[in-house]
Order: structure tokens, then sequence, then C-alpha cells
């Protein structure tokens, strides 16, 4: 039956539904409780972060996390609005030049619904290779780059001020000057939320536990801290009519379900939101899966990355055409779902019918909520997100991928989110091409009573005068075959008595038609020059392509299994050195 | 003295010139005059393919020789201009919108100095490498495109037509359309040139030799066989005044050396001329290097790259400031300055001399040159650049070189020089990092009876149920660390009896930062799974940067020296079968 087989790929919900029951139900019906409590502050805080009104980060949160659960392999990925995706979006609108009856309401619609489209589409095609270039460098100076701009940027609801967004040295700069302005209700309330939020981080749970409190019900507090300040502060505000001494507040938020979304496809708009379109799937899909793989791996589940795109394709549609803004799997609530043991995605339905509750009965009660309270659930979470271990940690490790991150994090910073992942995808490429167009290539000599050859320079081994050994340690492509050909060229230039190169090949992985082209100049070259040209152990697969071809007819020496045979063959004075005195590295090998 | 030595290096010139001697000085002067011989009609013909006047050519064949005498490092490299460069220049100067006041040779000029800089800039910070981001197969197809558009663009000369520049389909169209409109008296001369070079080029030195005359001799006057064609074809047209039945000629050319050209630096010209200028550049860089390679291997001489880069920037910027257009060495005249038995860079300087003096004593004579013979003169040139034979080799060796050659090919043809390399370059390196981002990941097993490992799927191996051995052939790095994830967590899904995964290394070059996350990734989440992860066979440099971090204390399971020692650690069942009785390909590879 493969149509059937082929459904459930596309239809994962075929397979866990099948064997659903109650004891699942009752695990996914507890993390779509502390789910939901979670979700709501979060996707109030996070629509606006992206520059919308509170109650789209609802809207987001609804339909998206259904057509997750229907196509989805995850069993404990939470959809809805993203702090990073949420930057994304804020900046793609701000930068727009939106046409004419277009409101940065529809522009949202419509980039979510053209992520979805992209998604959907590199899902069906098997494009799911585009996320490997982003590398981990380039996410992680990103992210951290992300979360400092995010944070930045709620400063001012923290402070009531009014400040226009700018680059990250632009709003600080803008922060400082204007300080004293800051209004003070708004300013105890803000700094008030952000101490609260991250005690009940960092100490409340264990404090709670010391008293005597089960684990789970601590944690269970933790997580609703934000809902705990949201109600907090919303009273003082009502309650003492702060918003008539300058505490900006949500004010009105429409009741019940958003009506169908139309996204405007007017071909000016499309264009522009192309590259950011293409940038949100990309790095939503990294962020989501990765996420994904953390759970599944803990309980030797699978899941498909292709079909992941198809599921967070569906879910950006379906954000979009319910008045919602770009979605991914975010990583906190994924995590707080599978560790308050939701079981399937059902977990994710239910909490999607809980937050479609809340736009019905608790939107009302959101219009005292003041934006400072909702600017500190932003940055707790964000500054989470900021990884300055990371940057050491590749510092030390590689400053080729250092010199990407930074210049990921710097352009971000100073121009944006879009030429910041643009600029560090394409300096990781071209630093990668660099690096691999110039191989590591050693000349090797044998070490003495062993059959093993090593580099010359870092181990006292046998050479002659009339051999030389050269060993390239990367497969040989067109950006680097030239080197290659350099290389053995200015050594055998050096070294005027040699008869025969051997060109040592275990490390080469493949040999591109550039790389053949080079050792057919090589071996002509060499000819020209009275040196025999020989191979030796050659790789399989790498010797059944050469094959195919005339280089091996017009070899002017041979392919040699080893090393050791080669040697044997052409300079047997170094295996027997005895009779010698002193073949050590008489080679030129500068 | 390191001053001394760093001039050297900048200033071959004071290398050779210093032993420089009589017996040297003969045999460039021979080889100079032949050249001299060669280079006269064929910078006449190229002049006019660049679309510049006829004595364009003459001057590009002056002071860059010069430039090359003084810093170039290969003894036999002839410069000057060549087809696929003057093509580029024609359509460079084609496509671009000339400021006021700037006409077609202004533009040349500044598109050779231009190009001069650039490849200065290159030598000076060693940024030669950006040449091989040129595969073989872009070039190769770039220039079997470049030869057929060049040939089919002079057939409207062959045959006295006027036809709108166009591509290759345009051309051939037009040709077809407006064929009954030859003039009789060009198509005469025209095809009668045609098959005489043909015939000279193909049997006329064998002939000659079979008629007794030197080898020598015979090789001399086939190179003089443009040289004859240009004079009869002129004499044609003065002694029967074909000019007044439609034979376009050459007409008025100046007399003597041009004045000093200035270059003309308006900012929208040489923002036009940015892309160009570099292409010109490189493609002129990598035929010239290639050449000069094959000369100065066949004496065991050496070129220096980077000194080449200054070498042609220098003769670029003299070309430029002389009223040239942009040069290059030239394969064809290299091979024939080698032959003749040019010892030093002098042969090019006495070329130089000659060819000054051809433009006081030579150019009155040119007036009733028909362009038809120049036309048939680039024909029999460019139709040797043509290596159908190429595109065969490589669609047998390689289906993705073949697919980037290809796409040169077309793009080239249809849409003209410049985009044709920009999309071979760009598809070769987007089909490399595709082609690396997926590599070969191996499950390997024990060969029975030795210490071998080898691919499960091309071997009877053995394997147990509770260990797994993957061995990627490839490095690690940010394109492909993530597949490597996927295959290991699809490999551990598929197997719930696993308890270790070993990574086997011997492929595996480097780990870059992303391929250092993945392997922690992997660690950690197998660890959840309840597998350990080990690697075997890690190669010392990359072990070296792996202690530097804090992944080997991580690691759940051992590093071993050889996979054998950690089969016979972790599954020494493996080993004796005899015990178990059947440990043949257990693991589930799909």
């Amino acid at each position: 039956m493969p149509n059937v087989k082929r459904l459930h790929r596309y239809f994962p919900i075929l397979d866990w539904g099948r064997t659903y029951n109650r004891h699942d139900a009752a695990n996914d019906m507890t993390a779509a409780v502390i789910v939901t409590v979670m979700l709501i502050p979060q996707s109030l805080a996070y629509a606006m972060l992206a520059g919308l009104p509170p109650e789209v980060g609802l809207y987001a949160s609804i339909l998206p996390l259904i057509a997750y659960a229907v196509f989805g392999t995850s069993r404990a990925l939470a959809v809805g609005p993203v702090a990073v995706i949420s930057l994304m979006t804020a900046s793609t609108i701000g930068a727009a030049q939106l046409p004419e009856g277009v409101n940065a309401l529809m522009a949202a619609v419509t980039l979510a619904v053209m992520s979805g489209l992209m998604l959907l589409a590199m899902g069906i095609f098997r494009l799911g290779f585009l996320a490997s270039f982003l590398s981990h460098p380039v996410i992680s100076g990103f992210i951290t780059a992300s979360g400092i701009l995010i944070a930045l940027g709620q400063v001012r609801h923290i402070l009531g001020l009014q400040i226009p967004s700018g680059n990250a040295v632009q709003t600080a700069i803008a922060i400082v000057r204007s300080v004293a302005d800051s209004n003070l209700s708004t300013v105890l309330i803000g700094i008030g939320s952000l101490i609260f939020l991250f005690w009940v981080r960092m100490s409340m749970g264990s404090l709670l536990v010391r008293l005597g409190m089960a684990r789970v019900w601590a944690s269970f507090l933790t997580k609703a801290g934000p809902v705990l300040v949201v109600i907090v502060t919303t009273w003082l505000v009502w309650q003492f009519d702060l918003a008539a001494v300058g505490v900006r507040i949500v004010g009105d938020v429409p009741v019940g379900f958003p009506g169908l979304s139309i996204p405007s496809f007017d071909p000016e708009l499309v264009v522009q939101f192309l590259v950011p379109a293409l940038l949100i799937s990309v790095i939503g899909f990294v962020e989501s899966v990765s996420v994904a793989q953390t759970l599944a791996a803990k309980r030797r589940q699978r899941i498909v990355p292709d079909q992941e795109l198809i599921a967070l394709g569906a879910s950006n549609i379906a954000a979009g055409f319910s008045g919602g803004y770009p979605v991914t799997g975010g990583f906190a609530r994924s995590v707080v779902n599978f560790d308050a043991g939701a079981q399937t995605p059902a977990a994710g339905l239910i909490t999607a019918i809980a937050i479609g509750a809340a736009t019905f009965f608790l939107t009302p009660l959101l219009y005292f909520l003041p934006h400072a309270t909702l600017a500190a659930t932003i940055i707790v979470a964000v500054l989470s997100l900021v990884d300055i271990a990371a940057i050491r940690r590749v510092w030390v490790y590689s400053k080729r991928d250092f010199s990407a991150m930074m210049a990921t994090i710097a352009v971000t910073l100073l121009f944006g989110v879009e030429p910041g992942v643009i600029s560090g995808v394409l300096l990781s490429i071209i630093l990668h091409l660099h690096h691999t167009s110039r191989p590591h290539i050693a000349v090797v000599g044998l070490v003495p009573g062993t059959e093993h050859f090593r580099n010359i320079h870092r181990h006292q081994v046998l050479t002659g005068t009339r051999v030389l050994t050269v060993r390239p340690d990367e497969s040989l492509y067109f950006a680097n075959s030239r080197y290659l050909e350099d290389r053995i060229y200015d050594l055998v230039a050096k070294n005027p008595g040699l008869a025969h190169v051997i060109l040592m090949c275990p490390a080469i992985n493949e040999i591109d038609a550039s790389g053949l082209e080079s050792l057919e100049d090589i071996n002509l070259r060499l000819r020209d020059a009275g040196v025999k040209f020989h191979l030796s152990e050659v790789k399989g697969p790498v010797m059944d392509r050469l094959a195919r071809t005339a280089f091996l007819s017009h070899l002017s020496g041979q392919v040699f299994l080893s090393q050791y045979a080669a040697i044997a063959a052409l300079d047997p004075m170094i295996i027997n050195p005895d009779q010698d005195g002193d073949g050590i590295a008489t080679v030129e090998a500068g």
C-alpha cells in the first residue's frame, strides 16, 4: 500500500493518532496547561516586539499549532511566535516601502504566507540542505546580536521613553541622552517586573523546593512567573490609574477569533519580501529542527527534517490566513512542553484550544496591561539567547569561524538582521573556499624501521634525492588543484636530482574534473622535465573514476597500492639506508 | 642584502639580464623575427574583433611586451592582444553606456588600465587564489563558447554583410537570412583566405618537408601564412580596385608611435567596468599562467604566479597609456616563441622594437587590406579554441562538472561572455558546496580474519547489534555537519539495541566549529538516549585541535587509536564470531 505509506509520511498525525490513549491524553493535557500559561504573555510581548498589535501574537498561537500537530514529526515541539523571528519581522516591515492600502499587519500576514510557501517548497523539493549554509558560529553570532538588539530596543518601554528605532549604537546613545526624561511610574513597573522575573528564573524554584514544595509544582510556578507579573502590574495600573500619569498600556484588544485575513500579493511588496522571507524561513527552520532533534533524541524518537519543513510551512500559512505573523518552534516553550510530559502533538492542539478560549475571555482584561511589563518579559527571555561563552569557545577553536561570527555580530548590530545573516553566510563560504584552496600538502618520508610515512618537517624520516613523495591532506577540486600544481612544480624546480614524484593519496576522497586536469598537466609537465609521476594509496571510488578516463594510460609512472611498495620499487636504498649511510631529509621542501 | 633580493623578486630582469650573452641574443633574435611575422596580422585582426581601429592592436604589442620583459618570470611567454580578451573587450564596450566625450578607444584604454591596476593589486596582496574559483570545465566551456561566438561574428566580414551584433542564435539567424546579399568579391577573398589558411595550418608544413625543405624553414613558412594572405589580398584589392565594388578595407592608418593616451576615470564608466575588468584580469591571468607553466616545465624553470600578476598588471597599464587595449600571454604565440628558441624575455623586447618599426613603415601599406582577410585570420585562429572533445571527457568523468560547463557554454552563447563566466563560477561553487554537504557516509564492519573495516554494503563484513561504526568520507564543516547528525540519529533510531556508536575518522582532515558543535550535539543526544559515542583513527592535527576544547572531557565514550582496538574493547564477540555464530551485517543501515 504505497499510497497509504506516503500519506503517513506527509501526515504524521495518522501514526501517533492511531495509538492515542487516555494515558497520553492526561500527559498532554498537563503539558498544554503549563505551555498555555507560559505562551500567553510571551505571545503578547513578541507581537509588540514585531511592531504589531498584541492580539496578533495570540492569533499566531492558535491555527499554527493545529497545523503543526497535523504535519509535524516532533512529539514535543511547541510552535508560535519567537523572539528572533519577531525581530526579523519588525525589521523587514520597518524597512519595506509598503504600497498604498497595505498596513503593517497585512504586511506581516503576507510575510507569514510567503515564508510558509517557501518552507513548503523546500520541504517538497528537499531543499533542506540550504540550511546547512548557515554555520553554527554564524547562527550563534546572529542570535546573540539579535538578543542584544532586542533587549536594547525594549529599554525604552521599561523607561517610558519615545525613541526611534535604529542600530544598536544609535539606540544606546538615544537611551543615554534621554534617560532623564524617563517616566517614574513606568520605570517602577518596568524595573520591578525585571527584578522579579530575574529572581523567579534564578532562585524561586530552588527556594520553593527548600521550603518543602514538590519539585513539579515549584517548576510550574516558575513558568507562571510572567503571568503573575502581568496580573499584578495590570491591577496596579487599573487601581492607581497610572495610565493618567503616562504609563503606556495595551488598550483595547478585540474579543474573539480573528477573521480570515487576506495577504497582499502586490508585486512591489512580494519582491521586497523575497529575501527577508527566505531568511526568516531558513533561520526559523534551523532553530526549530535543532530543538526538535534535541528533544527527540532524549526519547530515541526521530524527526524527519524534510517533513518538518512541510509542517512549519503549513503552520506559517495558517498563521498568515488567521491574522498572525511568522512562527516557528520555540526553544524555551518546547523544553517546557517536553518536561511537562507532552507525549504527542495533541498537547499543541489542546494549547491552541486554550489560547483560542483566551481570545474570548482574557482580552478584555488586558486593557490596563502596561508595555513595560511586556518589555520586561522580553528582556528576561532574550538575555538567555546572548551567549558570550560561545564567542570565546569559537575564538579558541578556530580563528576562521571566529571572524565569520564576529562579522555576523557586528553587521547585525550596526546594519540590521538581514545584512548580518547574509554577510555571515557569504563570509563563511568564502573563507571555507579560501581555506580549502590552500590545503595542507606534506612532503613525507619513511619512519625508520616501519612502513609508515610522515611529514618530513615533523618527524625524523628517511628520504632520498631521486624520489619525492607529496601527500595533499584534502580532496582535489577546482579551488585547490592549481595550488597543488604550483607546489609540485616548485618542489621539482628546487630539487634538480629528482627522477620520480609520488602523489600519496590516502586523504583524497574525491577528484573533480579540474583536479583530474591538473593531474594530467602535472604528469605532462613532469614528463617534459624527465620526471616520472606516480600515485600511491588511491581510494577505491577515486580509482574507479580515474579508470574511466585516459589519465592512467598517459601516466608516466605507476599506481602503487601502498606508499611502502612505491618506495621499495623506486628507491630501495631508502629502505636499506645502511648501504647509503645518510638518507635523512635531503629533499628541499621549502 | 634583503633589499637586493626583494628587488630581484619584483624585477626578474635583474636575474636573467646579468648572465645575458651572445648565444642567448642570437636565439632571442630568431624567435623575435618569427613572432613578429605572426603577431602583425593577428594584432590587426584582434583589434578589429575588439571593435577598435586596427593600429590599436599594434600599439598593444609594443610597450606591454617591454613591461613584461622587465617584470615577467616566464622566459618564453609572449604577451599581446588575444582572441578571448578581445571579444570580452568588445562586449564590455558594446554593453556600456559611454559618458559624454568618451569614445570606444578611450573606453578600451580605461579598461586596460583598470585591469592592469587590478592585476597589480592581486599580485601585491597575493590574491592569485581568486583564479582558483574558475574551474577547468568553466574555463574550457567559456573558451569554447567564445571561439564559437567569435567565429560566428566574423562570418559577416567574410560575406561582406552588415549584421548587428547579437547572441549566437541571433547572429546565426541573421547570417542565414541575409546570406543572399553577400558581396561576391568579398566572399571570394574571404573564402579564398580561409581555405588557404586552413591548408597552411593542416598540410603545408608536412608538404614542404616532403619536398625536401628543412623542418625549421617549413615551420617558419607555416607561421608566415597569414602574412602571405595579407600581402596577396591587399595587392588584389589595390590592383583591381575592389573597394569600389564593395570590398571593405582598413583605410587610413596613422603612421608612427601612438601619443600618450589618457584613460577616462569618469566614475560612471569606472563603475560599469569594475566587473568586466575583473573578469578580463582573472581570465587573462589564468590563460597566461597556464601557458607559462607549460613552457617553464619543459626546461625545468619556474614561474612565480604572484609576480606574473604584477607583470601582467604592468603590461596592461603600459597598454592603456600607449593607446592599446587589454593584453595577456597568448597561447599560440608563446609556443611559437618557445619553439623558435627564445631564451629570455629579451625576445619580447626585440619583438616590441620590430612592431614599433612596423608602425612607421608598414601602416601606409595596410590601406587596401580587406576586412575579410582579417576575419579569415581570426576564424582560423579561434576554431582551435573550440574543444568539443573536452565536453565529452567531462561528461564521462563528472556530471556535476559537466553541468557547470554546459551552463557556462549556454549562457555565454545566449547572454554573452560576462554572464557566462559569472554563472559558471557561481554554479560550480554551489554544486561543490551542495555535493560536500551530503558526503559519503559509510557504515562499516570488520573484514573477517583481518583488522580492516569496510562498507557493509560493498563487502561481507562482521557487525554486531550493540556497536555501530560510521565512517564519513569527508572533512566535517558547516555545510555537512548537520547531515552527519541526521544520518547518525536515523541509524540510532533504526537500531534500538545499540549501546555504542563509533565515528571512524581516517578521512576527516579537518573539523570546523560547526562540525565540533555537531559532534557535541551528537554526543549529548546519544548520551540522552543511553548510547555512548566514541571516535577512532582521528588524525594528529584534528586531535590537537579537539584537545584545545572541552569536547573530549564531555565525550561519553573514548577515543581509540585504531578502529580494531575500538571493536576489541567494545564488542569483542565480533572478533571471535564463533562464540556467537552469526554476526554478519545485522545492523540496519538504510
